[in-house]
């Protein structure tokens, strides 16, 4: 395993240079690579469309060709959400079950669909649960959209959700301790260890809103599996996925899903980028 | 064309035998038979699950087998839903799409998914889209269910919550006009005309609860057209299509789903069962 930092300056090019430095110390001998990337991804063109989360990458960038161009195999690139669903589909919580919702859940919401053993991509865009509708002209979410699951349900949409009240007045330990900084998971869990209501309301209303997408989903393509992870479902454990199993179960008037916790952890992604470019370039035998 | 009443008494034995009289009227020549039945279909199986809108049939029933000793061609059956919105997908306003979800307004909401110009069946229940989770928490669906798109977006549901409001009190030309027989489309038309808030708002909330499933679907499978259908959705024209598209892209945030009216009526269902049957039995060339 080797990791390295994303270079803070020099867009696209800085950023796949320090990407291909670090694949070529796991790579000898690879006879493809996978890469999962933080953005829309046009199937199987080796291209990333704007991503939100990287700076100065706001067209489209071929992730491909310069990797490739580096390294001398060919390489797959997918977006790191729907890898890490298939991850855990082909070798995590998803084995036994050909149809699975991944459902991601951290600084923001995403998520991967996998449909009778194959990724579901739609042009690029499948799979993206954050921006599910759990409340029609709800929360305004980070994208412009109104009432979308990841304004309920992302860390930072809930710390949005808190300064906003705390800023109307409102008491909370939320802000009490995490002060002027990051309002990471580790503060959520300590306010509602505290008692605050606030940490205790925001957290009611992410599994809800979890629940409903979940519901909603399980329905609307009938998947027998949720798999749940992300930092942030990863710090409340298992009982979270089984809030939002019953949860879900109780909007549907019964018929619960069933939601278990992701089981590759950070690796999921990795790992099903890797599967995924094993599909897409099989081994000559 | 022919058609029949649906027998009142004598439960599946009686009804499967009117429908087997009827196919026989025009299946002269057949080489196979497509049948769409109102309530869920195991695939492959030729058998129907329970169906709530048909009195007796609370069991599984054999629907296939019955017909085709009656007949002697193969028989496919299909969710009724499904086969329409396959039958818009293959010839009605649906041509030219390999994605698509049939939304069918009526009495209830109903629905069906083309991925990749294949129905997705799941384990029979995939395209459930009356039972979205729209409103979490929100009005008792007629299923158990709390806060899905037909307690919103049915005819049914509209008439229940129409009907509370004006127990409780609420003045509303719906109840004059309906007095105690059905709250029809043409009820709930005749009302908005003459200006009834009550009305207005029921269908506000219709094209909300529509659109948010309309937007949550388009971007979870990623499709690229949604065609509207059903009574209800017909009587309203093709402005209630453009409702709903147009609020289901505020929702998204811009990205505005292309919302259509269905093209082929009541005839949508028929056309997809036998489509769906020449793909199950193919013709020997």
């Amino acid at each position: 395993v080797a990791k390295s930092d994303t270079p803070g300056s020099g867009g696209p090019p800085a950023v796949l240079e320090a990407v291909a430095a670090t694949v070529a110390e796991v790579a000898a001998g690879a006879a493809c690579i996978g890469i999962g990337v933080p953005g829309p991804v046009s199937p199987g063109s080796g291209r990333m469309g704007p991503a939100s989360n990287l700076t100065g990458w706001t067209g489209v960038v071929d992730v491909a060709g310069p990797v490739e161009a580096a390294i001398g195999v060919p390489v797959a690139v997918e977006n790191d959400t729907n890898a890490a669903a298939f991850g855990e589909h082909r070798q995590g919580a998803g084995v036994g079950s050909d149809d699975l919702l991944g459902l991601w859940v951290g600084t923001g919401v995403g998520g991967g669909l996998v449909l009778d053993g194959r990724l579901r991509r739609g042009r690029g865009l499948a799979g993206e649960v954050g921006h599910l509708v759990v409340h029609p002209g709800g929360r305004r979410c980070g994208c412009g959209g109104l009432g979308h699951l990841e304004a309920y349900a992302g860390r930072n949409g809930m710390e949005r959700e808190a300064r906003r009240q705390h800023d109307a007045g409102r008491e909370t330990l939320l802000v009490d301790i995490a002060g002027d900084g990051r309002m990471k998971s580790s503060v959520f869990l300590a306010a509602l260890e505290r008692g605050d209501d606030l940490a205790r309301e925001l957290l009611e209303e992410s599994v809800e809103a979890l629940a409903a997408a979940v519901a909603s989903t399980a329905l609307l393509v009938d998947i027998d599996r949720v798999v749940l992870g992300g930092g942030f479902a990863h710090r409340f454990g298992a009982r979270f996925a089984e809030q939002v199993g019953a949860a879900g179960g109780g909007l549907l008037g019964g018929q619960a899903p069933e939601v278990v916790p992701a089981q590759l952890g950070d690796h999921s992604g990795a790992l099903g980028a890797a599967l995924l470019a094993l599909d897409q370039y099989p081994r000559q035998v």
